[in-house]
């Protein structure tokens, strides 16, 4: 079934201890849309500026993801530059011009309003809602992601998005963020109250955890020995994560645990290289060998 | 077949965001024993003072641990004092008094020079080696752990140990220390280059990563929802990880999986109550409970 994915796209200028590299594609729709690609047909709703290069869009187009949704507005795209720690943890923003991000209202396709499975990547709760508002059939499974921006300054739009959503995808500072809960366990417990059927921890080198009110999960990352540049890991993630999931009949438990491997999997592909470079370049072939090589990893 | 554990044995003062408890039964051996029991027939040489309490020492014997090498020798017994931050994940120590401790020359009963399996706890890598040195027969797995310690103060003992033991226990901020590498991935690699067949990194919340040279392995932690006191997770995770190995008739790629799932399911016991209080109340059944509770949590 198809995926549609609302969220940016960017130019990234990133600093980290393997270099340094300048204007990439990024944003968190590219990640995602790069690694959900593999599964199915990919809608992506964004917006970039009139300096968008061309073969950026070819190279997106020439992945099979569905561009008909990516307004090109007036202005300049996205700029982000950040630099990252020697630990490759923590990084610091250096710079943002939201640019035509800024005014970004989404404006779902028509064509587009019936997609089973929606992702509704990091914005304003209010923008992400009015995603929702657009859909003319209820979408099967709409997971969102968001930040602790929105966490501090619209709270009470996030809580009311959260009860609209099927998951929700967030890193482990942000769950207590948001219940006030330390324990992470606790913390992951405590969203379920909030509305979401199930809510994903991305905890990026220590892996990611599912919680579900029937049962919980839980994968460490893929062993990585090259970290280039960690930038759009989590978006990736929840690319494969959920590319996995629309193309299966069912959200199942077994396909939610197979779900977030693929989207291991995809994040630890982005990591290898500067900005999409490595995840651009993969073939499902190589996608599927990784996977299976990580269940070695983690199973019995 | 049997177990050897050479280690502390110590009162600990602990302040956690939980509360604070005087004079628990701690040092590293004790958790070892307490969590290494339910598998086969733990031998413990120590040292304490002569303040050790006699409901300690039944408390050992009264759960089969053999304490014919505890040596009492005249002093006090090791006291540790420290207080963990809010997030439970670092702890200062406030004050050490090693006593009896400072002077322990281990001593390996004759009757159990040749113990298949021996556990080294973290100790100075000359009376570690010491222990092997009154061997008889040479055992067919020996693990040692150590500490920044003895990294920084005595790296050529260290090194000259890892070449004489199968396995090493260490958590991830030391293994980058020993190889200088910060890539966790080859930082483990690169310590098997000095000796060890087996390195098994502890993370602590997130999890444990088994590394030899034919497989890598990782386990994310049991969810603990109650964290009251880490003090000993680590020395748990070792016993039940070494007591596993010692009932089973071989050291299998298959048994060091599982027995590193049991040292997690020890580790977890641990951490839910001050001191031993938890771990030395579990019965087998409980235990093995927890394990295949912790299987669902782990598996596809």
């Amino acid at each position: 079934m198809s995926l549609l994915v609302v969220g940016s796209t960017a130019y990234d200028t990133i600093h980290t201890p393997q270099g340094a590299r300048e204007e990439c594609l990024g944003g968190s729709a590219t990640y995602f849309s790069l690694a959900a690609r593999f599964f199915g047909e990919v809608r992506l709703v964004s917006v970039v500026g009139r300096d968008f290069r061309d073969a950026d869009l070819d190279l997106l187009r020439e992945r099979d993801i569905r561009t008909d949704g990516l307004e090109v507005a007036e202005g300049e795209t996205f700029r982000w530059t950040g630099k990252y720690a020697a630990d490759m943890n923590h990084r610091d923003t250096l710079s943002v011009s939201l640019n035509v991000f800024g005014e970004f209202r989404p404006k779902v396709p028509p064509s587009w309003t019936s997609t089973p499975f929606v992702f509704l990547a990091n914005g304003h709760p209010s923008v992400q809602a009015s995603v929702l508002d657009q859909m003319e059939k209820e979408p099967c499974f709409v997971v969102a992601d968001t930040m602790d921006l929105w966490i501090e300054t619209a709270r009470d739009d996030l809580l009311a998005l959260l009860k609209r959503i099927d998951g929700v995808v967030l890193n482990d500072e942000e769950v207590r963020m948001i219940t006030g809960e330390h324990n992470l366990i606790r913390a992951g417990e405590r969203l379920l109250d909030l509305g979401p059927k199930i809510a994903i921890v991305k905890k990026g080198e220590h892996g990611s955890f599912l919680f579900s009110p029937f049962f919980q999960f839980a994968l460490p990352a893929y062993p990585t020995t090259e970290v280039r540049d960690p930038t759009g890991a989590g978006d990736s993630f929840a690319g494969g994560f959920m590319g996995f999931l629309s193309g299966r009949d069912r959200v199942s438990l077994g396909n939610l645990k197979r779900a977030m491997a693929y989207g291991t999997v995809a994040a630890s592909m982005t990591v290898e290289s500067f900005g999409v470079d490595r995840l651009a370049g993969v073939a499902f072939p190589e996608l599927e060998g990784r996977y299976q090589d990580f269940l070695q990893f983690i199973q019995f």
